[in-house]
């Protein structure tokens, strides 16, 4: 039998060695591991600081040159220390036997430093079924009656792939800020260990504290956060515009006409005040571990200089600058340079200061920076700017990279709750890895609550690329599964944890698509295509899933599952489900619609339930997570929160006759029968082969009776129901099922569906007409209503192609559900350029239209940012064998910022569309899309006669008919 | 004493002398008005028909030619009949001293011919008091113990202007329909008794009977309906598709395969039947007086001849029918054709059939039209269209004039109430006779209730021309005042009738500027300039006036004054209401302010008020109008009731912060105060010296207690509150008002109001600088705050001018309360043409601007349409001594019809605005505008520099100031 762990070993004597030598932080950490271990066994062990105290099966954990007991071992090849030694936050983690008498095995974990041993004990939680979540989420683990390791089990862990892996707590009221507060007094040390046992739980070593009103360096209180974060192995870094250790908030409490650091955050008057500001810092915190920000912003996240300075004077100022900083870090940090970590921000403003222009150089290739993490930005909304040419990624400092799972910004702040969705994080950060930014990823995570899913991903991908990056495509869903098991699997069975991951990528996918701050009643296509409906339909079932889940929860299970699952997924849903209905309800107030009514009260049930849902947060597990969950998040107007507005209830007032309206569900087509005004609709939906059911509505604008009948003498085609009397009240809209059947058919195609209601008739003209299809490839579309819509991954052919800089051929790939509907399209190796018709990869479609002409072409894409300084990303189109069109998709005058309509309204409705045309034949046609430029992502076409656009919708036209659709 | 009536001699013995030669007609007009002398005198008088039986003061009334005892008194010269005789409806009204023994005085009404007599005898009703409505709206006269003519009074009507003056029964279900049918069982001659009743006392003479449903021939039932109009002078008219005395729904009833008149309402393959049809109604009803409706058009209002056939084709189609009805009429009405009266409506399509085109000879000119009236049209909207050019004017048949106060058709039907406005009546109709439309003049008025005040209007102005035509500009006051007096002077006093005036002014004014049909909710901007709580204070206003005479009515009057002031006045008046109502909830809505819910309860109290008021109509008097304002009203969103929205309400949902927004108001400014925002207000109204008072409003999002805190710091400004609270639930809002005192500003001119609300500080920044006015002259517009609005009769200067065709000067005139605003200004003589710089009168106004450059001069005219085929109207425009601009006022593809977005625009918003540029320098300017063709009427004008258009409304910017002006 292997090392072992159960009650009586825990009892029979110390079970962790506790080395004087060892760090103290990693000693902290042992203790929680050891806290750990009584969650899972019901007893508290002990440790001891001599081997003689051991338990039978111990623990002798430890770190390489802090530990007299491992080298020991090492020197009696009792384990090899060499596989480690002088690597990067390593461990060895290896059952050994009876190392000394009174010992039948031993447990060694060993760490290459101190974060390396950090990691390795943490490994012994994780094995023991202990979450990750353990503390921050309370996710309780099962109880043990024994573990057991196997025999000579031994496990070395690799270098993590990225060097400085975290996230930033940002933005940090009203939610962070009341949470410490309430909880512990302040932003103190308290509070922060928490926050520190999580990231290091999950892999990570280094975090950006809140810097909104808090001053880390003040608030532990004194420096008691610092010195924390040092002795548990986290490495501190300050936001992108706070330099030398300093944060912003310091300078406005320390500044004033009689202050030593002036009154002015200008380096140009005030360099002397500035200075010393700076200069303080550093003697202060550049003991601790640090990547110390350089460079210079304005207060508070703004642009350092005033309108009236030139381009160039700001590149100066900057010089000047980052010369003064590594000039206070060589004196007050350490004169070897080379060996401080540090990083200038590219940020905003500053990445053109980095690149410059035709006539300025900007920073880029200067002295000052060499050794210095050049830390490039996503545009807030979690795509990537600006990424290292081939020849910037030789680089000595390497490259960081700033990424947003929360924004205080315009377009819209996003700050409330997880909307990130993890095919789009592994798409662009595995991009950001492949174009070498691999020595610091940082993630702003807001409040941190409810982010606990994506940053857990980030972190293992920053940890662990080689399984989780770009070789490893389409294992998000793998991923998320994982990660389920390890929270829920104790607890529920494999249904249920199946139900979690429907809940989860469900509602991120959702949240994807949409984020909840910025959905509205008007983001969503009240009734064209249904996707209202239909997406209505699918949160009804996620949320049905997780009240049956919430329901089967145990006290001592429900925080976890209502902190991790419950809480953001309905949350997210519930708001989703409240601005789908009132789009419903404003559509159906105009229509004098008794629906409206109804509609309206449902709106008021949901904002009532975000309401609870908020509150039982707050009020959970003793108010653990008080204060999460507290900001704004409905109907933002503005950038942010401010005057922000809840959905319009929209109430109709009966009408005094008994009208009905009868409406082409997925259409705006509707009528109410009136001989004087058009009276009839068109239902082509069964031309269609793979199509079996259609629908229509029929709705009261009254609270009189009105009675409808509907006759179709037709045999293959079947109604629902034949008639019915609506009340407007009780009963406002009736859906009736039109359902056909093809082998009665009989060479018919065209049928009338008769539907008496008061005012008049209305007809409902069917056209079943069968497309031919014998002779056409598979998935050749054909369309039957005047324009075909085609899911990316519907092609017929595609063609990789070998490049010389690449040994792998360069091909399209399918990431499943990426995009918005079903998935998306992406040539890997991700950082390649080609040439269309040249060495190209292409995807090749085949389509039939039935009138030759002039069609528009539009693609929708991921909106993606250009990874150089051109404006460009490009695709190329052709037809049949016509020329190659190269199209840019980037629209002119797109730049990324707040005020760009073309950027705000990408990364609001999270998708470009870009349309150009070809001349297609009558019948079938071919149609290649040509792969040129890195960042091109595609998930969808669709094709029309050039000023026949399809009806609106927000994710475009669902998916028209191709050979062999089911 | 004079001619005396009262108990005494009522009682003594007959009162009226019926000579058995009389009219039988002429007698039952007499019954009628023995009938009005029994309301006043309360007893019955009777009638002898010999001289012998009469009382001391009796009346002898007959007609010339059949009346022996008027041929004996003027063989006697005790009256003189030659100045009457041979004349058109021309009475002689005269007290003679004791023409025979026992009589004392005698009152002579002598008719030059029937209908001559029947209004002489209603002159004796109308000196008694008794109003020509006695009977369709119950009003009773004052009672009167005697009444007595001057002695010796002698009164000799005048030959009417127009020579057939009537109206079309239209539409006419539900309304109309109904109140036949409840209450006489049938569209029959006890119904019809009444309609030619009302018809007779306004002085009419013409009807076109119902004809949607009903067949006047049958429906008497058989001739009955036709011989009691033949019996009492009215002369019956079809509907201008309607030829040879037959009406639509006949063929219809008649058509058939077995039908002696086919089956087929086509003259080209059923000429025959067609033919026969034509020929049995003019065999049937060419005795009685008619005018006989010629030519043809398409069944139920529609053209003749499907879009197959060319113009050419439909001309000569209608060639061969006149030819063919004219060979009928002499058949069967009388062989001298002249002698029949004859009517062409050029109505729809038939107009250009008539003009025909350069390749086509029209109907103009055609010898079968020698003597028939061409009837002309308005656009269905009170506006009228081409109208006989000078030419034109000599046409042996004369002209007449089909004109609306009810349409149903496009682009929206109005059909329910009145909302005919007399000085636009007054504006065209004055115009059609200036051009030569003097022989028929008929009016739709749709179910007739609710058009008894402009109705009357129209049949005295076509009665007497002289008195309240061209020459009587502005006098529709007085008209209106005359008429109310008569009908309410009894009862009513002088303040209380003034009342009246203000109600019936303002409803028609209001109705004028939108019809009620046409209302909703986005027409008047609900914030911009305050034209919504302006209009809004004014209705209510005038709601408050009738409110208070309701409540004054005996029951015995208030059948009177709810059908004729009452309900057409709060019925026009609540639904206005509520539409305005209903901007502004709109507009509260898109703010969540807590008002919207507040405005949303009284918007749900105009509906309840709507429904009562057509309740009680309904019932009134024994349901008297049972069936009246039946007609859908609310909401109309096609050309016809079909799917009629009410307005939506739209309420909120509290913020759960205690939010408050402060707006300027008459302006789109507002802010919450947030620091994260524009926070600015900016009040310039004071710029302008006349204004002393303006004001901001403070309204709640929430349903939480919220403080506001207001501060100004200058001596000159003071606001009516300092601090208070809302609770979004009995306060949702606080307006407060701001008062200048100039005297206190001491060269001070900007101050700021600083008002602190929960989410921050708003600032308002006053700007009170005062323009410099010495030296301008008086009426000199000073813009002052980017735009200049003017009404047009603030000119400062008006030149005239003398035509040779034209005795009078030609030159602008104002017409009082014309237009959308203060007035219009027009040239008289309505028929002329002028060059702008040679004879052109014009209109000359005084503007400075601060900044030299392009402006825009946008003129708001009345909606005319040209008056010939050439289709346009200009003006001229010059600033200062540059050139003269010459513009064309009706937009390029401007056509009169349905589905023409500028015809539908004008009509709709009955206003035209057009703009073209001028250059201006900084300072002093002037600006000419140049009468040049007929029909240009000028309201206002707003000069903006060309881009900065002044904020949008639907009256346009109020008057901005001017030297002088209070």
């Amino acid at each position: 039998m292997g090392f072992t762990i159960n009650q009586r070993i825990l009892t029979e004597n110390a079970f962790f060695l506790k080395e004087k030598e060892g760090y103290s932080g990693v000693h902290k950490i042992a203790e929680k591991v050891l806290h750990d271990i009584d969650l899972v066994f019901g007893v508290t062990p002990k440790q001891a600081e001599g081997i003689e105290q051991l338990a039978s099966c111990p623990v002798i954990y430890g770190t390489i040159d802090r530990s007299p007991i491992l080298d020991r071992m090492s020197e009696q090849r009792l384990i090899d220390l060499e596989e480690i030694r002088g690597k990067n936050e390593v461990f060895l983690f290896q059952s050994i036997d009876a190392p000394w008498e009174g010992v039948d095995k031993a447990l060694i974990i060993a760490g290459s430093d101190k974060r390396g041993t950090i990691y390795g004990l943490f490994h012994l939680s994780e094995l023991l079924g202990v979450s990750p979540y353990v503390d921050w989420n309370d996710v309780k683990p099962m109880h043990q009656d024994e573990f057991v390791l196997e025999d000579g089990y031994r496990y070395v862990s690799k270098e993590p792939s990225v060097r400085y892996r975290g996230f930033f707590i940002n933005d940090e009221w009203p939610a962070f800020g009341n949470w410490c507060h309430k909880n512990f007094g302040g932003f103190n040390a308290k509070a922060y260990e928490h926050v520190f046992e999580l990231l290091l739980r999950l892999k990570g070593n280094y975090l950006w504290p809140a810097m909104w009103s808090a001053r880390f360096y003040d608030d532990g209180p004194g420096l008691l956060n610092a010195e924390l974060a040092d002795e548990l192995g986290v490495v501190i870094g300050k936001s992108h515009h706070e330099p030398c250790l300093r944060q912003g908030e310091e300078y406005k409490y320390l500044r004033g006409k009689d202050s030593i650091y002036g009154d002015a955050w200008n380096f140009r008057t005030n360099e002397e005040g500035i200075t010393r500001f700076w200069a303080d810092g550093l003697k202060r915190s550049g003991k601790f571990e640090n990547v110390i920000t350089v460079g210079m912003r304005g207060e508070a996240d703004t642009a350092i200089m005033g309108k009236e300075f030139t381009f160039a004077d700001n590149i100066e100022l900057l010089r000047d600058v980052l010369r003064t900083q590594n000039r206070l870090i060589k004196e007050h940090v350490n004169p070897d340079l080379e060996k401080v970590p540090r990083m200038l921000a590219l940020y905003k403003e500053v990445e053109p200061f980095f690149y410059g222009d035709e006539t300025t150089q900007g920073l880029i290739g200067c002295e000052e920076l060499e050794d210095v993490i050049l830390m490039l930005c996503d545009d807030n909304f979690g795509n990537l700017r600006t990424l290292p040419t081939e020849e910037m990624r030789s680089h000595k400092g390497g490259y960081g990279m700033y990424y947003h799972f929360d924004y205080h910004g315009g377009p819209i702040s996003w700050e409330w709750i997880n909307s990130s969705y993890l095919p789009k994080v592994w798409e662009q950060m595995s991009m950001a890895y492949d174009f070498g930014i691999r020595d610091l990823w940082v993630v702003n995570v807001g409040d941190l609550c409810t982010q606990e899913f994506p940053l857990a991903y980030f972190l293992d991908l920053a940890y662990d690329f080689d399984q989780w990056g770009t070789n490893a495509i389409n294992k998000t869903e793998e991923y998320t599964r994982a990660w389920i098991k390890k929270q829920f699997g104790g607890i529920l069975e494999e249904a249920d944890l199946e139900k979690i991951y429907d809940i989860i990528n469900g509602y991120t996918k959702i949240a994807h698509n949409r984020k909840p701050e910025a959905m509205n009643a008007d983001v969503y296509h009240p009734v064209n295509y249904q996707e209202t409906d239909k997406l209505l339909a699918q949160i009804e079932q996620l949320m049905k899933k997780a009240d049956e889940l919430y329901k089967k929860m145990s006290d001592e299970a429900m925080p976890g599952f209502f902190s991790l699952v419950y809480y953001p997924a309905m949350g997210n849903l519930n708001l989703q489900k409240m601005q789908l209905l009132a789009g419903k309800n404003h559509y159906a107030a105009k229509l004098n619609s008794m629906e409206a009514n109804q509609l309206s009260e449902q709106i008021k049930a949901c904002m009532k339930r975000d309401q609870e849902l908020v509150d039982e947060y707050h009020t959970m597990d003793n108010g653990k997570w008080y204060g999460m969950g507290l900001s704004e998040h409905i109907g933002f107007v503005r950038w942010n929160e401010d005057e922000c507005k809840y959905p319009i209830l929209m109430q109709v007032m009966p009408t005094r006759k008994n009208r009905l309206i009868v409406s082409l569900d997925g259409t705006e087509q509707r009528t109410e029968g009136s001989p004087w005004l058009p009276n009839k609709l068109y239902l082509n939906d069964f031309k269609q082969p793979n199509i079996t059911e259609a629908s229509f509505t029929i709705t009261s604008v009254s609270d009189l009776d009105a009675s409808y009948e509907i006759t179709c003498q037709v045999p293959w085609l079947s109604c629902s129901r034949d008639k019915g009397v609506l009340d407007g009240k009780n009963k406002a809209a009736e859906k009736i099922m039109v359902q056909i059947d093809r082998a009665k058919m009989n060479n018919e195609t065209q049928a009338n569906i008769v539907v008496k209601i008061p005012s008049g008739t209305c007809t409902i003209i069917v056209d079943a007409e069968q497309p031919k299809v014998s002779g056409l490839p598979e998935k050749t579309f054909i369309e039957t209503s005047g324009y075909i819509s085609i899911e990316a991954e519907h092609y017929v052919a595609k063609q990789d192609s070998t490049q010389v800089q690449t040994e792998k051929a360069a091909g399209f790939e399918v990431i499943k559900g990426f995009g918005k509907t079903l998935s998306a399209m992406k040539v890997f190796p991700t950082t390649s350029y080609f040439t269309a018709g040249q060495d190209a990869p292409y995807l090749e479609y085949q389509l039939v239209v039935s009138e030759a002409g002039t069609y528009e072409v539009e693609l929708y894409m991921q909106p993606s940012n250009p990874v150089t300084k051109e404006n460009t990303i490009y695709y190329g189109v052709q037809a049949n064998d016509g020329q190659i069109d190269l199209i840019n998709t980037i629209p002119k005058g797109q730049i990324v910022g707040d005020h760009n309509r073309y950027w705000e309204s990408g990364v609001l409705n999270n998708i470009r569309r870009n349309s150009s045309e070809v001349i297609l034949s009558a019948g079938q046609n071919k149609l290649r899309i040509y792969a040129v430029s890195p960042g091109f992502v595609l998930e969808k076409l669709v094709i029309y006669p050039v000023g026949k656009k399809p009806a609106e919708s927000y994710l475009g036209p669902t998916e028209t008919y191709y050979v062999g659709k089911k």
